[in-house]
């Protein structure tokens, strides 16, 4: 029991770590499109950034905690059985903090850039803003309905498509390809869904810079922008998260071919058997 | 018999799921662009949405169906030999309603977002057009032939490639590489045949948005622009795809040197005599 | 002998339908970026073009020819005592005619879209200039002399680097990577020395598409542009192949750990012979 | 002990000539960006360049030196007791060689361009300043000590993401992938920590292209500029590079669930004396 919370603790300290060097990457490749005005990158440039530093906080993360950066993933492992419930809230929280410490070493690492660009002046809206650069805020034309459909449908997408790369029933990938394909879908949820709000998809991540740019000099603007934005971002990834574990799991997996058990067993019934199964299964953890 | 129709059936429901998914993801990243006037990607990362769609499209449905994302595909499997003719349709119609309820997705995902671009009024044509959203149009200086030969010629590269790279003599890939493959291939047309009318290179992932569109407030419109254009993308991917299988068959795939059934065997007779096999097998299906 | 003959001409064919796929492809992108002027596209879509180009016509031939697409590795290949020299003719006359098909489609699919945008006047220089779709001609700060010295230089790399791919002593990589990494070689090439020529690297691959524009319409214009251009991107690559077949053989292989045949003859006295046989092997072949 | 010194020698030469080669790619695509005034590339495109530029360097010399092309990289291999402490001047050494000569090359096939681009004069500063081809300069935003953090984050970064990727207790990757993984990570510091200085992170790779500017008529200004701004990507990489280490190693690769001796002995006093035997390693070498 000792050693169990030892080591879930230890994996959930390396989920932070990789956290902080995600947000460093992430919004690190922001904060040079902002304060460069441009010159020193683009859109693509920005979307590159925020799926490298996904693909790195894999690699430095995967021997360890298995690589759970977005605690809406950790939540999806525990609701179809994987890891224990515990886990779930010791991931958030070291992944809030791993956030705010990312966030923090940016400001650090940009700290003459920042200076220079808002003339001193930090402010979340407006030609010079940099708050963008920390945690997302919703474009203009977006609602509040708006941006929580957008985070479910973006979040929904995320999980199915990771539960997809992952599931080894659809054939076994080579090491190290899996974390490169984690990457490519975060760039394609930024070319595809970015516009909206920036597509948060991940509570922690979101809310860790957005304490730390509170504290760091934005004020209290940073949650009140956007008709107090800040509680989208980490509401609707779960609810996205939710929705799409339950279709990959009811849609997906359980049409996949499985391998029988014994010659012969293979029949209707026992796949029948094992859809009711899997639905009783989910059911109890809702 | 019964199982084998539920099993087409499921298999082209996942086509279909993976096909919403797909046009999600691309017409999502058309969606962004256009909307966000270019400040939030640009015509390369369109391009590389409808990639990136097509590598997740058929990561999330390849084990289930083996990825057949485009009829044109299916039918070529078909000519080959590789599946029954009776899968082509039941692809065709779970493709279309993929296709028709991934634009529905695009549409509440960027609803407030088109809404504001397009000051309310949905429209086909003109500077705030948002029907290229969704389906394929013919760039103002294609004629209706131009339009043919370049679908044409788009799919049967589609088909020469595709073939090539499922080609097991041509050397076994790792588990994982053929998705990104194929992904490539699409950025390569989309990068190289895109500008003539928007490389729709497949027939229900076209009709199934238009008609959305058709549906959804933009009017009998989507069928009459471009000269009647709506046509062209269902009828002539289905020519290109023939050419491309035949090209594939008759002067690539024959050309292998293929391993012999017992050695000595080895001669210009056998070769001569499987390309005849090959052949007449071919006029039997046209 | 007559076996061998028919292979090596079917051999040569396939590279010849690789090649036609190739120029298909990256001037496929040229026309897309030059007709739209820049709306559908930018440098980098045309170099990517260039370099997915590469990477199917590899995919499409790699199970038939080796994937020789371009005749200065075919030297290669044989100063190294790979093939026999009469592959190198052959190859070349197949990169030709494939070359000059591949310029044939590609006006064929943007016949349209040249005519509009050229306003019917088939030009190799000026504003409305299309004759830059297809081959190659030099910046107006180029000296003839400069434009020798980037292709001996861009050669030279591209051969470096191929052979240190191809090599088996550097450890085996995963079937279907080698391709990828071509291609990501002709990128970079595009992308560091496209500037002052446009990377042209392969005779053949220039020399087709040159004599189809002088057929279809652009006229002599095609061969007295850049001061009589035309034979330099013929000619520097094989000066610059051979430099880099000689640099990586010399430099590179022949250190090598190479594997000891029996357990103690490990000396500097082997290694030293096998430089020396290296080297009297190329002197032969000069 | 004349051996080990001769092969010690030839892979430093070889990290040179891959030293050369990363310099020829990554400061040709600056080169081409610059003198064609963005019209053949973008900020994009020069990072893409670097990372190429490494993944080439790396698979040219992998066989030989295992890929050493930082000093930095080299001196943590012997903090981490994979390498003796002789090791490390050679390859600076010879990187200082290989990265001049590479400067040298791409001046050579660059010469016209840059003569038209600067009107003969040879600056550091300006709108038609040159000098940036070749190697580092600070932004005007950044003061000396931002520099300095700047650096050793980034460096520190490579480190963790570079020892990340080679560890094999995370799992073994494909052979060929980790080459290109260390081009992205470098792709990603470019992306995300570019715009301060140009993130040299390679002490002999910056001062190499910086004497040769200095001899080739650039002058003294390429020590004086940015207020003495040239050992700053000497020093500061060092540093970094030692911080990465640190962290990767204590706090990272401690934590790695590793394979017991024999079963049992696994417990949390094996992992308390491995962490002991690790720090007062690592306390030797400082």
């Amino acid at each position: 029991m000792g050693w169990t919370c030892r080591l879930a603790g230890s994996c959930s300290l390396e989920g932070g770590r990789a956290e902080q060097l995600m947000v460093l990457i992430g919004s690190g490749a922001a904060a040079q499109v902002i304060t460069s005005q441009g010159t020193h990158g683009s859109y693509l440039t920005m979307q590159l950034g925020s799926a490298l530093g996904a693909v790195f906080g894999i690699f430095v993360s995967r021997g360890v905690s298995g690589a759970q950066l977005n605690v809406v993933w950790s939540m999806s492992l525990w609701i179809l059985g994987r890891q224990p419930w515990r886990k779930v809230p010791l991931y958030a929280l070291s992944h809030l903090l791993g956030a705010f410490l990312g966030a923090a070493t940016v400001y650090l690492q940009y700290y003459d850039a920042i200076q220079v660009f808002s003339g001193g002046h930090l402010s979340v809206a407006g030609p010079n803003a940099t708050a963008g650069i920390f945690c997302s805020y919703p474009a203009d034309h977006l609602s509040v309905w708006g941006g929580i459909v957008d985070q479910v449908v973006a979040t929904a997408l995320l999980l199915i498509c990771c539960l997809a790369v992952e599931d080894r029933r659809q054939g076994l990938l080579p090491d190290g390809l899996a974390p490169v394909l984690v990457g490519a879908l975060i760039l394609t949820i930024g070319l595809s869904m970015g516009s909206n709000c920036g597509f948060p998809l991940n509570p922690a991540r979101d809310l860790g810079p957005r304490l730390f740019t509170f504290i760091a000099g934005w004020g209290e603007e940073v949650f009140k922008a956007g008709g107090g934005w800040w509680w989208v971002p980490i509401v609707a990834p779960f609810v996205g998260g939710l929705l799409g574990t339950l279709i990959y799991e009811l849609l997906i997996e359980v049409h996949h071919p499985h391998t029988p058990q014994s010659p012969g067993q293979e029949s209707e019934a026992v796949e029948l058997e094992e859809f009711k199964s899997r639905i009783s299964h989910l059911l109890e953890k809702l």
